[in-house]
């Protein structure tokens, strides 16, 4: 048979692997998102700030968990044999800019950003290769009054987002203190203690007791299991442990928001979790979660804590810092299943339909003169019959119509229809 | 000589080389840029849409420019063995998702986004890896109405940003002119063509007539030069050639742009510019360029033109289609050099000084009741000297303070002090 001659491929309508295309509606989503973000970490004075994507690979082979620089991140050489990274996430790139300048800023530094962040995973629900994520960040402030306020800004995150305060509930924890448990009173190594406190981090809340208890002992052996139980189930253990100085700090920081939640009217749905842990090496004290209560989402929807040591990566000394990030796609999930999401805006005010091309020039002018007194207006240009054009605003969800033919050019006398109303006005 | 043990090399605080880091006063910057482009394309009924910067390599294979997919883009295959690249601009992308959803979407569409787009450059002033880009579209039309509004939107962009009429001018051209001079009348083939008009399009307006003279007869000859400068310089030549059909089009999108700036008080300050063409292959007809007026500063500032039949590689029928792309590092430039750029907002409204511990419960309880009436408040935790914390303020900008000291949190009495009047008020 005769080969037929190649014929140009048509090129695929998908995006990339496991990324998200934002059209209208869902970028109106991701929009109410961001501006519930900033409109909340504005209200408490903090600022905004920006990188690029692109960071040099070395800064995440410092101190992130090994899993995320070995198997997860996007790291490639450039044309000019630079090794480099699309950041997984944001605050060792925080850290790189607050220690690049900490002569000159003025601190406490109040600062926040929603960057997008990379990590090749297998795509699934909730999990994709690229997400954006508010970051919410104090530096310069040692004491438990940064740790509260960081923590009721991300409670007010959630308030503005109109949750309930049972739908939700803040864990906090020391994250030395799980630390100290393994390596001093149960002398594991280095290596092995991240490994526990990792898979303490992803399954303890996911799989039920027997099944956690079943995995720690097959791996861990029984007196891991059992020890780390006593201290955390057994209500007199409890109560010696947490006479510790940090316990103390954390009662501290959990009475301070309660005694201003009592004053907003609200309960703050707080309490002390000894299990918390979080995937990172760089917390070096406070760690918290904002936790889903709904029984068949049992998860941490966000968390943050202190990491006090990650500037001095960069040289100089430590400056004590403490924040918090917040996914949006798992948030978004959230505010879906909740039933949270407000209805989105549409995409003018005005829809003016046209006749035919001899209104053009007056269909336009009308639309300048509508948008110099702050208006929204788009103009259907198709010519199609006018009960189409009509339709096709209706579509979009734009409110008023004016229709634009030979007679309303010549007299200038315009109405305007309500498509929800009725209603019909002169203009 | 023993050799030393292994010291920790301390990370460089250096972002990755030809990237930006945003520190809140240049975020400040680039976000006061980014609403005045979102205000306008709103305006005009434009619905905002987004895409990851990570696109399939192949997209750009098919009908960009060579040089920018062979020496310029940022290219890497992935841990999946995908060739992936970091998109080097918008217009892709976008025909892919129209493509995608052709039959869904509701015609016309009016869309905007402001992604980051990368290149791999040496970098320069004025030139960077990574800018972000206002693209603004219109899908649906083929009328002149389309191109007429995506130039008027570009003008309102450029007047919105406190542009003068005589800051810049408007050139309009239609890029298949050249194009058929080119082959039709010279004969020369597509890659010949291609890069004649890439010289074209870099170097007329950079260097002097005699240099561009000299260099266009060096390379191409003397024909060439001279039947191209015959087209455009020799009046009674242009005469002749403008009256073909596509340049009485381009007039009617000139007098209709004149005819609505009239009615707006502006003298709209466009012109038919022959020469000019624009560095894609993808445009079918209309382009057109903002062009810097400033003697000093003679070149392009952004354009954009209709592009009839890039949806179509994507399969299926052809989409009308006119926009442009406007980048954040020349409009901030110009801004800039023009002195157009305004005064940044302070990060906060308030800001309480705290004299000790025991005064940081009330703080926190102020800040929330003005917080909760709309201010934004950050509160000063270092419990320095009050004037050290009140210079803090200052240094931010932040307009008023209010000082907490035992006194206060026992009374509940607070005073505010503006630091422009130095006047005090009562809370």
């Amino acid at each position: 048979m005769a080969e037929k001659p190649e014929k140009r491929k048509n090129l695929s309508t998908e995006p990339y692997k496991g990324v998200r295309d934002f059209y209208p509606a869902d970028m109106a989503i991701q929009k109410y998102i961001f501006d519930v973000w900033k409109k909340t970490a504005e209200s408490f004075g903090y600022e905004e700030y920006g990188a690029s994507v692109l960071e040099p690979a070395d800064m995440y082979k410092a101190k992130s968990g090994d899993e995320i620089v070995n198997e997860q991140t996007y790291t490639f050489i450039d044309r000019g044999e630079r090794e480099v990274t699309l950041r997984p996430e944001m605050t060792p790139t925080l850290a790189r800019m607050v220690a690049a300048k900490k002569r000159e800023l003025v601190f406490p530094l109040r600062w926040y950003s929603i960057p997008n962040l990379f990590r090749y995973e297998q795509p699934q629900r909730g999990r994709v290769r690229e997400h954006w994520q508010l970051n919410v960040d104090l530096f310069g402030v040692d004491d438990i009054e940064a740790d509260s306020e960081v923590i009721s800004l991300a409670y007010k995150v959630m308030k503005n987002f109109g949750a309930k305060d049972g739908d939700f509930e803040i864990r906090i924890n020391d994250s030395s203190i799980l630390v100290e448990i393994l390596s001093e009173k149960l002398g594991k190594g280095k290596e092995e203690t991240r490994n526990i406190l990792k898979i303490i981090d992803k399954k303890k809340n996911k799989i039920p007791a027997d099944e956690f208890k079943k995995l720690m002992i097959e791996k861990y052996g029984k007196e891991v299991f059992e020890k780390l139980d006593f201290y955390f189930n057994d209500q007199k253990a409890i109560d010696e442990f947490i006479s510790d100085k940090r316990f103390e700090k954390l009662k501290a920081i959990k009475a301070s928001l309660v005694e201003l939640a009592k004053d907003t009217k609200n309960t703050i749905p707080i309490k002390l979790y000894p299990y918390l842990t979080r995937g990172f090496d760089y917390y070096t004290g406070l760690v918290f979660e904002i936790y889903d209560t709904n029984p068949e989402n049992r998860r941490a929807l966000f968390g943050g804590g202190r990491y006090d040591d990650l500037c001095s990566l960069f040289g100089g000394d430590k400056i004590p810092a403490v924040g918090f990030g917040m996914g949006d796609v798992t948030i978004r999930d959230w505010l879906e299943t909740r039933g949270l999401l407000p209805k989105t805006k549409a995409p003018a005010d005005y829809y003016i339909c046209v006749m035919s091309e001899g209104e053009a020039a007056f269909a336009e002018k009308t639309a300048e003169n509508l948008r110099a007194k702050g208006s929204r207006v788009a103009i259907d240009f198709t010519y199609k019959k006018i009960g189409d054009q009509i339709k096709s605003a209706d579509k979009r969800g734009i409110p008023n119509v004016i229709v634009i033919g030979p007679e309303e050019a010549k007299s200038g006398k315009l109405k305007v229809k309500n498509l929800t109303s009725g209603e019909e006005k002169e203009l």
